[in-house]
């Protein structure tokens, strides 16, 4: 089969590689009906992170072609969503809604790679999602947001408490952050301002749920969040883009007592203590547990209710991955959807 | 009156200083019946934080003397607690319940100075509280704990939301874990795992309720705390000291989904953003918001249902203050009660 392989920082090819097959029995094997590239994937394609003939892709939905004799809950034909992280679902800590820590947690990023035209999928049980029937065509975009960048934002946005009555400000413009807006107006905010410099992006934003647009950054941007929040802050933060200036943007936009969600950090982020402590805020963040919102997020685009497909618009087939990395690494593309 | 003052890091002297009186109507000036020294008071002692003739003391018990013409909840003769922040306790942050962020709050240390024999105390309606009359003698440290190191420990608890069903970690054996400890039992904690390896704290400890102690610290007392959990870190996880290696070693031993409530840090401390993120960990820190405990908490005191004044291990009268900060830095004493 053919698949994505980042030979080093800034080089992606697509190559013919072995094809996958159960090797434990809780394991399945899928056939991907489309796969994208993350805004993460642009960290090993920025020498950030190490890349050394890496196999790329964490995001997935597709048909499933094996399962493993374990396996109980997805059949042969099914068509599934599964999470960037593979889960078991049934561990005190997936329990608990952070599949993301699982006792068996494992990144299909790197050793199982889904910019491809199969990947085996761990714990499948745990880890897949079965759609209600085969999706219309126009669905699979919305499926596929849901794997990583839906599923992210919409975490984010409960990390952040967004919900009614609530100010929710969002730092960051892409499609994480985009989706995070969809999700803090699905849970009910009453204002969301998007923080974006880019009118197209904006443009977006608003079509998202965005009540009111924020063009500064750093010390600025946080003073005019408060200009717009009676002085006091947003109650709710989400943090999009990772870097040191946003991190500590979305910490000063935040006011004392309100909620922080980061969905993503550099490795050079520093965070000053003694900032943080007299913030006063509370944080949550990290890898988001993505599983836990998988059933709600594809009833709602089965429903037709959300519309996070939106958030692609560049799509090439698999061949012109190579393209697509250098669309998003230019930000000519905000999110790119491959095609198998 | 009397009242303590830090000529400069190290030296600590007790000198005449002009009597408090009323400057804004929203003030009150008290008489205080005790007063103490905190583990803060410790870091411009150390020359960690400046102190340049610094007026010290912010926990502080007494009898209302006069109030200015807008105060309406308290009046003269009544007995007060009050948070070493002062509130207005009406603004949207103070009604969210953190009051040491109001739009109003003030840091009783510096400005004020409460290990003197009186003090003025601003928006007295917001941040003094009444006891149910004037309390017995032997429940004044109690009361006096409740001005910080209790509703520290006690908000510290909170944020790590201690309760029911949960193991909790108590990173510090100091004044504030061992009021943290005690709150986490009020809050119906399953098992308290106090971090100390002094002997007569882990004594204290396991008198307000640690059910287990680990003396290892670092890296060592986050094995041990995962191996105690199952291999997966405590629920809830309590930083009561505040260097670098207490916050990390508080983060890795909460568990993914888990919460860190952290109630002080040291300007130092530069927490990596990427270790934060892959914990997959709530927090919540900054300076309690005790405001929002203290009628409950002067309630179990007031019942004799808790005994926080067993933290004070040594009383000395306020003129030997010196002696009190000496004693408290070289680990002598847990808690000072200065005497007026």
């Amino acid at each position: 089969m053919r698949g994505v392989v980042m030979v080093k920082p800034g080089e992606v090819t697509v190559e013919d590689r072995e094809d996958p097959r159960i090797i434990e029995p809780t394991d399945a094997v899928i056939r991907l009906s489309a796969t994208c590239i993350c805004g993460s994937d642009l960290w090993p394609y920025r020498g950030i992170e190490p890349a050394d003939r890496t196999l790329m892709g964490h995001e997935y939905v597709g048909v499933v072609e094996e399962i493993g004799m374990d396996v109980k809950n997805v059949k042969v034909g099914d068509f599934v969503v599964g999470s960037f992280v593979i889960s078991d679902n049934t561990c005190e800590i997936c329990q608990a809604g952070f599949q993301s820590k699982c006792v068996h947690a494992e990144f299909v990023h790197g050793g199982i790679g889904t910019q491809a035209e199969r990947a085996r999928i761990p714990q499948a049980d745990g880890t897949l999602v079965t759609t209600p029937g085969q999706p219309d065509e126009d669905l699979i975009p919305s499926l596929l947001a849901a794997s990583d960048v839906l599923g992210t934002g919409w975490f984010a946005a409960v990390a952040a408490e967004a919900g009614p009555g609530k100010t929710v400000a969002v730092v960051g413009d892409g499609a994480v952050g985009l989706m995070a807006i969809l999700a803090a107006k699905e849970l009910g905010a009453e204002r969301i301002i998007a923080m974006s410099r880019h009118k197209d992006r904006q443009e977006l934003a608003r079509f998202y749920g965005a009540t009111d647009i924020v063009e500064e950054r750093g010390e600025e941007g946080v003073a005019r969040i408060k200009e717009l929040t009676g002085g006091l802050g947003a109650h709710s933060v989400i943090e999009a883009v990772g870097t040191q200036e946003s991190f500590m943007q979305a910490v000063g936009a935040t006011r004392g007592g309100g909620h922080l969600g980061y969905v993503g950090v550099n490795y050079d982020v520093q965070i000053p203590g003694i900032q943080l402590f007299f913030a006063g805020i509370h944080t949550l963040g990290g890898p988001a547990p993505v599983r836990r919102f998988l059933p709600d997020l594809i009833q709602m685009i089965w429903d037709r209710r959300i519309d996070p497909g939106r958030v692609f618009d560049l799509t090439l087939p698999l061949e012109q991955a190579a393209e697509g990395y250098k669309a998003m690494d230019e930000r000519t593309a905000t999110k790119v959807l491959l095609t198998i």
